[in-house]
């Protein structure tokens, strides 16, 4: 089926980074698989960090080779440097993504370099996959931490964003993230900025990433939809609080994007209430984390007819 | 100050109106004043029903009467019909809202009358306005409810939510509301009947007004936005939920349309955080019920400046 819009869930790894309580591989695996038969096909499934600094990231190199091993989908991993992209392309996972914060002291705060140092560390992940014949169908991506808004800057500016997304595809990446890493954006400021990354970035393509910490997650979709986004990052049940923010959501829940993009008519592929599956799967392993999102609770209108469901009958 | 968008507090009516506690007159009273000291101006206070049909009203001619003597605040009143009309213009509430469903089926079990017969009995309210002197300067509105969506119908027409507010601005109504009664509406169906109603109106204000049912609340409000409504009702912490939904947010959160309001720099003349106190008095009030909302969790962005502070700056 030609799809008009791509889901990416990233629970897996940005909805359990902060998750105290480790979620042991096979439950991992299982909520991945039961996502993927209700017709998601592309998933972050875990980050090559040390586990000393996230242990619920221990079984990485586990996660990667197994979810290697289910059908159909695509299984990237997130490496925040050039020996976590090691282990990753040795695991043979077929999307590597990188990430240089375009607010400076974030970057300096988060991986303890300057930005510039980041780009280059980006550069020499591509350059290793370039060099080694056995990684040469391997995708290097790179999302922009705080593009849209920094808890230690405050608001980033526009040209930042483009000069270090410029950088980035110089360094040859295959795939730009624009994250709202702290759910700081508004509606439109998300379109402002997509209207200028994604003909900078031509025929590379842009993955929208949004937090709902202050609500405004699908508004945020629907102003990037607007700016020719295609690609959206979330999270089952918007797994992924904030430590910060008692209670507060995390990622944009990925039942109700699901839901937002079909009933406006674009085709995800997915069939939303059997997301219901791999829902039960996550609040039944973490009893205690917050779960969100409103579609499963309130069930589809009286008579609405998805787009992916359109498309099977026609 | 001039305001750019108005947002209405509906929470004492429609947030309550499935409450099945009774709130005390005094809390409805301390409520709807704290929300009035952090800027909000428009208020939906009550609804003129027989306390047989929903008893959290048995009040309210006290409700109504009370938030007169409140300092600068429009204390509106919804009236199901003209003798709820009829209560609520001799207690000097300066806006009465009627209401008439678009959907046939859904007007005939709500108020066991037919649509046309709900037509005429707004004509009969504006008339009993406009033929007693003493009330010329009160305001007769209309809520069309169902006009986004129907559980019994499913989808309606929007030529047939055209034609109802056709009606209704024959019959003399000053204002018209469009409400999302149980929360079907996608963004680009809300932009495009805003689109129509809003230039059919002219002069007439259109007040939009969305549930977040299934979580697109406010991505609808950002879609509105763009057809040119500047008229939103919305429910502190979000009540207002559906008896069948357990756990489904009700209205949109007051506090959240705020921040994206605010964020989106547009001036509302609300102080967002200074709605906490108002939403402890109610959360306080009344435990047992699902309170929503991200806004006062997260905390505003660091260097945000809302418009309405940006005014007051100037």
């Amino acid at each position: 089926m030609q799809k008009d819009v791509q889901v990416r869930e990233v629970g897996p790894r940005d909805g359990l980074q902060l998750v105290k309580q480790f979620m042991p591989t096979e439950t991992k695996i299982a909520w991945i698989k039961a996502e993927a038969e209700a017709g998601v096909v592309d998933f972050e499934v875990t980050s090559f960090v040390p586990p000393s600094v996230i242990p619920q990231f221990a079984d990485a190199r586990d996660v990667a080779t197994e979810s290697l091993k289910i059908d159909g989908i695509n299984a990237m991993v997130l490496v925040p440097n050039l020996k976590g992209a090691e282990m990753a392309f040795e695991t043979g996972s077929p999307k590597v993504n990188g990430i240089v914060s375009v607010s400076k002291t974030h970057n300096k705060a988060n991986v303890r370099r300057t930005r510039d140092d980041s780009v280059e560390g980006f550069r020499k992940i591509v350059e290793l996959r370039n060099n080694t014949p056995e990684y040469a169908n391997l995708k290097v991506g790179c999302g922009l931490p705080t593009a849209l808004g920094c808890t230690l800057e405050g608001n980033v500016a526009e040209s930042e964003v483009l000069k270090v997304a410029e950088q980035l595809l110089d360094a040859g990446a295959d795939e730009i993230m624009i994250p709202d890493t702290v759910g700081y954006a508004s509606p439109s400021q998300v379109r402002s900025l997509l209207k200028q990354v994604i003909p900078l970035c031509g025929d590379i393509p842009v993955v929208a990433h949004f937090h709902d910490t202050r609500g405004l997650g699908l508004a945020n979709v629907y102003a990037a939809l607007e700016a020719g986004c295609t690609r959206f990052d979330a999270s089952l049940a918007g797994f992924g609080g904030c430590p910060f923010a008692p209670g507060a959501t995390g990622n944009i829940v990925t039942e109700d994007l699901v839901f937002l993009l079909e009933a406006e008519g674009l085709k995800t592929g997915i069939d939303v209430m059997a997301l219901r599956k791999a829902r039960e799967i996550l609040t039944g392993a973490l009893p205690e984390e917050a779960a969100h999102g409103a579609i499963l609770k309130a069930g589809l209108p009286k008579g609405f007819v998805p787009a992916t469901a359109q498309v099977a009958a026609e």
